[in-house]
């Protein structure tokens, strides 16, 4: 079991029996719109799986929650554009309220190695 | 890895490390009630655990997301007779609100083969 | 496939692949304020973990539930005590109703055996 940038509260990437767990992953510049906050997480969600030696090819499950429904189609242009074509996850988005107002998306993934 | 039913968005099911995973399941006929929509998508969920292999005397966990919970005790009916006595998954109920509207209930299901 | 405290509609535990797998725990004793929940909670996941023959240094992935984020950091005051200090799980914490208006908080979580 190997963790990946872990503080008092939580590890960003937990990597254990050939799958590798990411934390809820949000956008650090909120004020960039529902596109800008789905770009930076998708970013920031490659940085981890390549740590952990594997990459977005190997998604296995994704949930998103976004704060409005009215974001689903800004934020599938951006999901669309970022999956690789026969690769693509399992997934569930839901209306869910985040940490901080300003959140308009979070995503759990879960990838294997 | 096996992917079943996969479109440029999303895979249906992915079959890793002796576990399937699904999408969040939804009812194609929203114009059922609670007890249409869950029927409906506990059929999903059978048809797609059968193609991986597998059934739902196999489910481990399983979260659910209704529309409001003044429907959980409609849901409970259908999902208390469907469910295999002796082999219950672990589950979670929480209030969340889906891609469409009409939505009153998605799944989110993962099985061991 | 090992099953804890089942009953007709979920286990309370599934123990498989090397994984343990909870049912949201939620506080029995909802008249305690986000606290005193959350400390119910954590106990209850600390006795599932033992029996499953795990315990809190292991957990892999956890999800968070607040019936408002006005409770977040009232949550992360028992959780921060609570974690094991560079054994921290992968968490994401939304605001989801729950089955029971009362309920302030529940926790879905996975560990490592």
């Amino acid at each position: 079991m190997q963790r990946l940038h872990q503080n008092a509260r939580r590890s960003r990437a937990i990597i254990v029996n050939n799958m590798v767990y990411l934390s809820g992953q949000y956008a650090d510049d909120t004020d960039t719109g529902i596109q800008g906050q789905t770009e930076q997480i998708l970013h920031k969600i490659d940085v981890l799986l390549a740590e952990a030696g594997t990459d977005r090819s190997k998604l296995v499950q994704v949930a998103i929650w976004l704060k409005t429904m009215d974001d689903y189609d800004g934020f599938n242009a951006v999901w669309d554009a970022w999956v690789v074509p026969g690769h693509t996850p399992t997934r569930a988005c839901g209306e869910v309220r985040m940490a901080d107002d300003d959140m308009l998306v979070e995503i759990i993934a879960v990838a294997a190695l």
